[in-house]
């Protein structure tokens, strides 16, 4: 199958297109190398020390003897995305070319409105090529399990059956983003539904959970490595605590802890995009698939980090700090997750086992990490 | 009070401006003049011989012996959102300042672009620039009945108490939206529910339907008179119908003409405003209101226009025309309306009485609406 990657250099972009590549698939990708610059712009960097695209690319045919295609060039330009699109052909587009960050977007209104136009544009444009020039590709989409929010329902996946006052209806299951990023990917969430209506564009609207570690059997050598954020705006949960532990940092929960998400760990992440691919949707159908594996809350994470950490030497030592979100912190979550099982999705790594992997490989980076420590405390607050 | 009216010089903005001064407040607002340019771009004009904005506010002074308060500039640009809010220090702001076309939001990538764009980052400068220098203020923003789509439930304003799997919550009503345009008005929704949690913003949320008629009390001569469109990019379906009949052009309902829509007079659209501005929400609530007067089918619409046109001499036939739209045709339609009033509105003008105005004042304006009449029959689809 022919694949075009948005986002080709990031965390999910750079391993998912070794991945695909070594099961049989033709990846072509685009990057404007928007993470490596926001990173460096809120004074941190990659615990890994990732090599540019082009030495990426030229390890990779080193290691592996495939080929990459390679577009630099940025989403948000209408030109540039009609063009690739048109001369790749791609089956499906996976489009991960997205700022990923809550606390970036709540930096101050730039970062608001740098954050909600960057994505939504380069969405926007990826649609309008892709009805231009390849009406029947497969776009799969990484939206955020973070779009449903936290309600006092079971989440379903995307849409839900309802009575209201004696009438029935199926309608899209209400979204509450907690951020200004967050709310971008329901935005875009509700502009792919409207291609899909008026132009039967074929759609996974991926809602995932929060990925995690660092390893794939593709990173044959150090030059293959995908990046590692642990900084207070790139870092994610899990993430961030194991490089806490690393370098002797407090594993800090926000607020009473109590938060729970989705997870999955970054092997299985490419397992189930690589479903889904796999099994594109029908011509016209729009679909939604939760993917994450458990939900765990946020302190529960921070004590089987620090558990498999002090294995390691580590201290591990947890101090849940105030939090700097806008969020609950005891709250019910039910999602349902179904749709990926149902195509054949099973877990290969467990929480611990994936911990077991990530913290000493990380330790080989302990001196990057202490480097930057000074990033990893939150300074952005949801309520200034 | 004093008002801030993001739009003064737009379809509502300019009579809203002056019919808040005669209530006795202080009213300022901007404006960029977006919809003189973008009605020029689609090769069309405002059947009404307009003013500039200076000659208008002149016309006012010499007229009434009130002054407006006119900053000219782009609500994109933060830096200059930022300085007139704190400037002003509105007690309300009320927000009309976007782009309100669905076809124009269709006509390819980048109007899509330049219409979610504009819209969504002009409305979050304004929130940021609350939230920096006027906490307290209301914001009274401009949404769309156009928002909800059109659900096989009764439509209720803005939230619904639901039961699903055994379990209760409140939430917002899933919006099904129709265009680039609508989706952006969605988003902004969304945002706007976002900016009133994290920092308490006080906020109506207005679900206005379409508003029809050119004369408000204010008008006291032509130098004072609003635009009126007629195109088939701003024209909406009263209007353009009045001034179909006006040049002896068929009246053509799109499709079946079994859609049904919320509508409103102008003079009412004012009033459903003050009351809103007058009775605010309390500090740090979100209220949505949905505002109309009656809702009626396009067919209804046109043949009423017909019949009120005939009186005047003029033919009124209607033609239904192939829909350039993706839209249900024939669709139950039943809006709650109960917010507005409770505090007070009642109609002032029928549909036929608003008719016998608009109508005699749009002949005057004859020759106008006749140079521009390729403006008026649809090229713009929304499959394309």
């Amino acid at each position: 199958m022919k694949i075009m990657i948005m986002g080709m250099d990031g965390y999910l972009g750079w391993p998912l297109s070794m991945y695909l590549t070594e099961r049989g698939h033709e990846v072509s990708g685009i990057d404007n190398m928007t993470r490596r610059k926001t990173v460096t712009e809120i004074g941190s960097w990659s615990a890994t020390p990732i090599k540019s695209i082009e030495e990426r690319l030229a390890a990779y045919k080193k290691a592996s003897g495939n080929d990459l295609t390679f577009y630099k060039g940025d989403l948000s330009e209408s030109s540039f995305v009609d063009l690739a699109i048109r001369k790749e052909q791609p089956d499906c587009i996976v489009h991960l070319g997205e700022i990923p960050s809550a606390p970036y977007s709540m930096i101050d209104v730039n970062h608001c409105n740098f954050t909600q136009m960057n994505n939504m544009v380069g969405h926007n444009n990826i649609l309008f090529a892709m009805k231009e020039h390849v009406p029947n590709t497969h776009l799969l989409k990484l939206g955020t399990m973070g779009e449903y929010g936290t309600p006092n329902l079971d989440i379903p996946e995307g849409f839900f059956e309802i009575e209201y006052r004696g009438r029935k209806d199926k309608l899209p299951f209400p979204r509450q983003p907690g951020s200004w990023y967050h709310l971008a990917k329901v935005h875009e969430t509700w502009n792919l539904m409207f291609a899909n209506k008026i132009w039967g564009i074929s759609a996974t609207d991926v809602m995932q959970g929060v990925v995690h570690g660092l390893n794939t059997p593709q990173m044959v050598n150090d030059d293959l490595i995908t990046r590692f954020d642990f900084d207070e705006v790139f870092g994610t949960a899990i993430n961030r605590f194991c490089a806490q532990a690393v370098v002797g940092h407090e594993l800090t929960p926000y607020g009473k802890g109590g938060q729970t998400r989705g997870y999955l760990a970054l092997r299985d992440s490419m397992q189930c995009f690589t479903i889904a691919i796999e099994n594109p949707p029908k011509e016209g159908e729009y679909r939604v698939f939760n993917q994450f594996d458990e939900t765990y809350s946020v302190n529960d994470l921070a004590e089987r980090t620090s558990k498999v950490a002090q294995e390691y030497g580590l201290e591990g030592k947890i101090w849940n700090i105030e939090n700097p979100r806008l969020e609950a912190e005891e709250h019910r979550y039910e999602p349902d997750m179904k749709h990926l099982p149902d195509l054949g999705f099973k877990p290969t790594m467990s929480l611990e086992e994936e911990l077991h992997i990530t913290i000493p490989k990380l330790m080989e980076y302990k001196d990057r990490i202490e480097a930057k420590r000074e990033s990893i405390m939150p300074k952005i607050k949801w309520t200034n």
